[in-house]
């Protein structure tokens, strides 16, 4: 098997790999040592040769007609992913969800660790949310160079969270996860991942609607 | 030009479409009437031919050499998003996520009405947040038959998810938002959105990393 490696992974690929690592990772935990590919399309609701084209793209992991070493794969999938190693959150903005993702405990178990709040109300600065402290953001750069974070989460208001970027950077957060409704960017070395709430929901009614938009006619096409 | 409704929109154009209808609600605010694509993939990060193609999908909105009318554009997008009318939300679990949803200030002004919370707190239910009453989900059934919701918000622990679904569909609900670390199955007729915010981190990891991925000898490769 050749190894070939992608120049860049697709979008859709990307967003499988975590997948591949969770259920790995619930396969490993009830005993599975090996495991076909066929097995992981059916468990992921994919087909056997998307799973095969993903793996090969990184280099293949499985031997044919053997099938996958479920612990190793998930190694493996887990080390693309840069997970198999912590990181250091820091959560700038305070408010509700800011708060919320502090607290939420899926993150610490797969090595997402928030380590600092940030937040420019004198109200808040020295509370601690799910046991992390709240500093206020004028210290923002001296606190991040004291104790470094990999990736700054951005739950402000839109309107100030552009202006948080340069300083972020400059403290040395490599990814941002924006939270805040407006497109954040960055220099070329920074990832930033823009969530808008609010797109997940219209893409939810989007996909409740389908069937009538492919049935609607266009009334408002110009031939 | 003929109209081309796709079978299926395809994932990375569902994307797309939030951003758009973003993009176009800012420049009809700023005063513009008439749009080149050329001008608009500019202002989106795509190309040219790219936003032709989206839109062409969806029976094409412009004419030729003439570009589109902004609020036109807007307003068919909005129509295929289903958004230009009121969706009501019920969101089950009123822990911090599930506050922090309820308290989110971007819904509404996109017509996404958080109109009921359920928790099985008994300290909770009674209690509002955001505006919005927590009711025990012991009675979740028959509030959502005396006053229906479009979708349902799941921000519970992932053990009780997947029980909410079946009395969640039988209440009416056509749609569900799960921010609970499971993947949530249902009737074919009832879209699920599962979330997992632990991905998107793992996502941005993997993004942050990626050209090391890419450059890196794979050692576990059996040739």
């Amino acid at each position: 098997m050749t190894n070939r490696i992608p120049e860049r992974a697709s979008d859709a690929m990307m967003r499988r790999l975590p997948a591949y690592y969770r259920q790995l990772t619930e396969l490993e935990s009830i005993g599975f040592i090996d495991l076909s590919s066929k097995e992981l399309a059916r468990r992921m609701g994919l087909t056997d040769s998307q799973i095969r084209h993903d793996f090969n793209a990184f280099g293949g992991f499985g031997r044919r007609g053997r099938g996958y070493n479920v612990a190793l794969l998930r190694r493996s999938i887990g080390d693309i992913l840069d997970i198999n190693r912590k990181h250091k959150l820091a959560i700038v903005g305070a408010g509700n969800i800011g708060r919320a993702l502090s607290m939420y405990s899926g993150f610490d178990s797969q090595g997402f660790h928030v380590s600092v709040l940030f937040d420019n109300d004198p109200a808040l600065v020295g509370k601690k949310f799910g046991g992390v402290r709240v500093y206020s953001v004028s210290n923002m750069t001296k606190q991040l160079q004291k104790n470094p974070v990999d990736i700054a989460v951005i739950t402000t208001p839109a309107d100030v969270a552009q202006a948080l970027v340069e300083p972020l950077v400059a403290a040395g957060v490599k990814g941002i996860w924006n939270f805040a409704a407006v497109d954040l960017t960055g220099p070329e070395d920074v990832i930033i991942s823009n969530v808008h709430l609010t797109d997940q929901l219209m893409m939810l009614t989007f996909r409740m609607h389908e069937k009538q938009v492919m049935e609607q006619k266009s009334a408002w096409v110009q031939e």
